[in-house]
Parts: structure tokens; C-alpha cells; sequence
């Protein structure tokens, strides 16, 4: 699984290109950051609403899908503005020293 | 990067079960799903506000920073309800086709 | 201007009785508490992104009716768990001494 | 209670112009639009998952609360930006007939 950000990354930059009406993600891209954010938190929400649910209910399936939702508009943000999950996973890392442990690993081998 | 999720999540199950006054990950399982989610709330709102202040300004360091706050909640709050990053990274991959495609890479390799 | 929330509560009542193919208030109620908290935060969510053009623009007219949408779905939020405005107005009068003031000037009187 | 909206953003008002040491509403305002901001959504967040609470155990003290909170930000906000709640319930019973039907109603009796 993980490689699915970056091969999903591939796939959003080639449909910023295509023409807004043969791809939901260039339509979101057409009407502007607005509308993008727009979604990012409307899925949010619906992200919430499923894990009060789901607390519940012991049903994870909605939100594992809104989570996937929440996670994909925030890649269209991203690429909307000329970042992509790299960046993200980059300030994670970092954060963590899990670049870090890499790192050292790597030059220690 | 492609591991980042993955590896962030292993330190975010062993911190699950630590002391909450020694880890912060742990006192926000201490103190239960809703705090979770009011922090997954506050960073998607932050989130926007740095996507919007990104578009005006060109600066994008800020944004970075907050869209990893909101992954790294939103993981937390899987892994408060025993789910993980390869959930949701699984449903994404079969949205857009790409296990698919390594499926079949796989069987004809 | 002041007793609009009361007057706006009345229709609300009104109507989350109606069918629901004839009402959008009543569409919502039948829809259940759920869909009524999407649209709360969908609204909070515009009304973040109108504030922040506002800011750059000046232009404040998006922003009051972003604002209304937001008041508007949370008193239908109230008005599905049996609440209305007066139980925030009367939370809010009291956190500032407003109801304080006006008792003691009615007792005086 | 028809008029603590009014009565709250004449405090608020005077407080915008307090010293940001001396008032929580004149140190939102120091902070800028960002913090306020962060505020609505924050409360939105608090709100909704109130919400959820209420619904399953029937307290709506907690909700009335959160929504007070809602509430009280978002007029912080409009005052920021030199609005007041007189605009928005303006456009709300522009859109509902409330303040129409009162005018022509006045008129005639």
C-alpha cells in the first residue's frame, strides 16, 4: 500500500490537465481553490460524523470511506497549489526522525 | 516518502499504549474520541486558512505544516478506533484502479 | 431586526412537521440528524472562506449570507433536538450579565 | 430574548477598542481574522459533536453551550470585519418574508 499517495499524485496531475469536463478533479480545478477547499471541509465533517457513528456502532466501513474522501480532496489542494503528498510525508518524517532514522540507517549500511 | 504512513503509524500504536502524561499521543487516547476529533476539526479549519493565506502570499511552508497536522489526527483517530493508514489507503487504491493495475502486474510477472 | 430568530424558529416549527417533498427544512428533518450537521458544516466552511475573501476584497455581501446559511441550518439543528434560540440567547444573556441587567431593572421597576 | 444579539455586539464593540491584556474579544481581535477564524471552527466542530452526544443520550446542555459558542465567535467575526448580527438577520428575513410581512402588516393595521 504504500505507494498509493505518490501513484494517486500521478494520476491528479494528469487530470489537472485534462479538460474540465471529462474529470471531476479538473472541474474542481476549473471553478478554483474555493470549491476545493469546499469539499476538503465538507469532508471533514462527514469524516467526524462517521467516527461518532462508527464509536457507536462498531461499523468502520463509512469511515474509512470518508477518510479516504478527506485525504483525496486534500491531494487536490495540494496539487492545486503546486505541492503534492511528498511535501506532506516529508514534514511528517521529519517531525517523527523517522527521515532521520532512514538516513542514518542508510549510511550506516 | 512512500513508507512515511506506514512507519508513522507503528509509533503511533506503541505511544497508544503509553503513560498519558509521557507521550501526546497518549493523552489524547486518554481523554477519549472527542478530543480526537476536535483536533482533526481545528486542523482542517487551519488548513484552510493556510491554503487561502498560501494562494494570496506564494508561501506555501505553512500549509505544508498544517495538512500534516490534519493526517496526523486523522491517524490518530484510526488508530483510536483500531483502523490504520493501509485502510484507507486500500480503498483509494481500489477507487482509482491502482491495485488493480499492480494485481495484474503481479500475475503477469 | 431583534425578534427575527424567534419569528424564523415559528416557521421552522411549522414546516418540520410538512411532507418532506414539499420543504427543504422538512427534507433535511427526514433525512435525519446527520445530513442537518453536514449541512452546519459545510456552512461553517463557507462562511470561513467568505471571511477570508472579505478580508482581501472588502466585499462583505458573500459573507452575510454565508453567515446566515450557518445560523439558519443550526437552528434547524435546534429545532431537530426539540431546542431553539431562546436556549442559546438565554446561555449567552447569561454568560454576559445581559438577563442579570435586565432582571434587576425589571425588579426595580 | 429578542434582543441579546444586539445588546451582546454593543459589548462586543465596546470591548474591540479594550486593550487586548484586559479582554479575551479585544485579544481575538489583536490576534487577527486567522485566530478568529480558528475559533468559529473549532466551536463548529465542538457543536456538531455535541450534537451527535445529545442525540444519543438526550443532555443538550453541552450542545446549547457549543452552539453559544458558535454563536458568540461568529459575532466576533462579523465585528472584525464591521459587520453586526443586524445584517444577517436582515438577510434572513429578507429570505423568509419575516420582515416584509411585518412591514405590510404594521402598515395596515
Amino acid at each position: 500500500m504504500s505507494d498509493v499517495l505518490e501513484r494517486l499524485a500521478e494520476v491528479l496531475e494528469a487530470r489537472k490537465q485534462a479538460a474540465p469536463d471529462t474529470s471531476y478533479v479538473a472541474s474542481l480545478h476549473h471553478k478554483g481553490l474555493n470549491k476545493i477547499l469546499e469539499k476538503v471541509g465538507e469532508e471533514c465533517t462527514e469524516t467526524l460524523l462517521a467516527a461518532k457513528d462508527a464509536e457507536q456502532s462498531g461499523q468502520t466501513r463509512e469511515l474509512v470511506a470518508e477518510t479516504a474522501d478527506l485525504w483525496f480532496h486534500s491531494l487536490v489542494m495540494l496539487s492545486h497549489l503546486d505541492l503534492g503528498p511528498d511535501d506532506v510525508l516529508a514534514e511528517l518524517a521529519n517531525r517523527f526522525g523517522l527521515s532521520g532514522l532512514e538516513e542514518k540507517a542508510s549510511r550506516n549500511s
